[in-house]
């Protein structure tokens, strides 16, 4: 089904628009009433994320409620750990908590690399019903954790400040860490291929943890998996209609060379400052920037080679309305009219009122260059 | 009475020392048995920081045991909110948490500047009979919060990941935070001064936030404010006896113009990278690098006008030996003989083993540039 609005996708690729594209980071979820009426009827976070007609629901409120320029999918980047054989569990106030974590050799050997058709059908069912329902409305956005992200909540076992039993565990015993960040990157190349072949028409890769590693381990323990993961997103037309194990030759380069476009690919880096001119060597499209990220800076190490993402600090709705509409301008003025794609410089807060959040939206849908 | 060892205020001037001076952010503390066994007859941490003998005597500790040039007095960054009457409570496992929080104009104005030598007394016996005791074996640093993070605290009322409610009030009422950050550094003006009175060698700035705001944000409500303070810190000898209210003429510029040193300045804005050409205009003589910012690059950007202090992974710290001592050696190399304090990108770790922490010392000790 061709998009009525593939305003993200012509700007993923750097193609002029009549404006520029908007969505939010977290736009489904804890902002919207009508989310928190569906959640309040369940037990658990995850008891939505695993059922496909809720989460497609979900998805689909803030579409219509917030007039954004795509869908996300609401799910968890913690799926991918479970699927592989480690389960969490969401404690509200807390975040997720793993009950057992990776200590050794034996604990990483004991994971599997996640079958997507097997172990996650419910993201890939949630997906077909949500492009069916979104009618071609806007384009559905899929998305994964970075590897290394995934990791350090697999070694840590939940949220931290610091993530230092990961972090340890990359001095510790780095050669565990690459075994285990290859079988997540394995995992993480299926799933997101099975998230295409269901219809999603971009992806995004979320590492949210980023930002506390040194430079040096960045590229070692993250970059490197990025990277693979960059390489193996495939045209959808090209990828076979069930799949186990990742496809032994690159889809993607197939494509490439058979000059099919793939579905774009936006990388988000959260924090990671120190390696924005090496994210521009990355097979991918769009690069998302922090609030902490000068636009005319980034843009500068980055180059005009990728499209930029962001980066409203969230707290900016948190102002008046006159406030926001002058902080949106200010960011569109400085991204310039094209390769951006609005967007906060981190996922919403769950206590933005939701008319706040329009109005961000509106501002940029109504913003002539 | 002079310092038998005077490395650290000689390589904070920007003289050229015999080797690089050495010490480590919470190095008094839970990573010490001898520190354990003091607090664990106590039933808080608070009755620590408020016991003159028994801070003095944590403060010491790690000066024989781990042999680092220079003590840090045992404290909180948050006396000085209870000080200006907001007292906060230390839960185990939780941290810092306050009773009541600022919310309107109202608290703001509930509160006083502190008066160090009624309120902080405790602080400035401390330093009394730490020096004492020291007998001018090595410096003793004081210190306290820069005003924004000391500010985050009293708005959010515990730690957080996002401190969202502290960086919505910068947004909803920057007037109230203005005045507020205003009492905030008329107060730690007033503590540095006591401090330095008492006997404190040298002091550092801890803007443990500093990398949670966007960089116009930062310039606006944190800068300025530890500005003011840099340009406040005065010689010891030209403070009064004791004091209540700050100064009335800037006894930092009397000196200065009176050719009279002061007791150097030491600057740490974790996660500031973006604002590390800006820190250069302050009137502090060190600059603190956390483990993120790439040595020659900072090092380019901030220019040979500062001493830079830091920079190690704390993880690396969890490795074996060999590769503590080749990763020092390896950031030794980075940042050169001179213009250096060697120390990590953060405080270090608390279930870090003493004598990992006693290899990093002795290889920056060891080490011959």
């Amino acid at each position: 089904m061709s998009l009525k609005n593939d305003l993200l996708l012509r700007a993923a690729r750097g193609e002029k628009t009549e404006r520029t594209p908007v969505w939010l980071m977290r736009q489904a979820g804890r902002i919207l009433p009508e989310y928190r009426a569906i959640r309040q009827k369940l037990k658990s976070f995850k008891e939505l994320v695993t059922n496909p007609e809720l989460a497609a629901e979900v998805t689909i409120q803030p579409v219509d409620r917030l007039g954004v320029d795509a869908a996300i999918i609401f799910s968890d980047i913690l799926v991918i750990p479970e699927a592989m054989g480690l389960p969490y569990q969401v404690i509200e106030s807390k975040g997720p908590v793993f009950r057992k974590t990776i200590r050794n050799l034996k604990d990483v050997d004991y994971l599997k690399i996640a079958d997507p058709v097997n172990d996650l059908q419910y993201v890939i069912e949630a997906i077909k019903i949500t492009k069916k329902e979104l009618k071609g409305k806007v384009p559905l956005i899929g998305f994964a954790g970075a590897p290394w992200t995934v990791f350090a909540y697999m070694i840590e076992g939940q949220g931290s400040k610091t993530f230092a039993k990961a972090r340890k565990m990359l001095y510790t015993n780095p050669g565990l860490s690459h075994i285990l960040l290859q079988k997540i990157t394995a995992s993480t190349i299926n799933y997101l291929n099975a998230q295409i072949n269901a219809g999603a028409d971009i992806v995004q890769l979320f590492d949210s943890w980023a930002g506390i590693l040194p430079p040096g381990q960045y590229r070692e323990f993250s970059l490197k998996y990025i990277s693979q993961i960059c390489d193996e997103v495939p045209p959808s037309s090209l990828l076979p209609a069930s799949f186990g194990l990742p496809p032994a030759v690159s889809l993607w380069r197939a494509g490439r060379q058979a000059g099919i476009p793939r579905p774009p690919m936006i990388v988000f880096a959260k924090g990671a400052w120190f390696a924005r001119s090496e994210l521009v060597s990355l097979n991918c499209e769009v690069i998302g920037l922090d609030w902490n990220m000068d636009i005319k800076e980034s843009r500068a190490v980055i180059s005009d080679a990728k499209t930029l993402q962001g980066n409203l600090d969230p707290c900016v709705l948190y102002s008046s309305f006159d406030e926001i509409r002058l902080q949106t301008k200010k960011m569109l003025k400085e991204f310039g009219p094209f390769r951006h794609i609005a967007n906060l410089g981190h996922g919403v807060y769950p206590d933005t009122e939701v008319e706040k959040v329009k109005c961000f939206v509106d501002t940029v849908k109504e913003h002539i260059a």
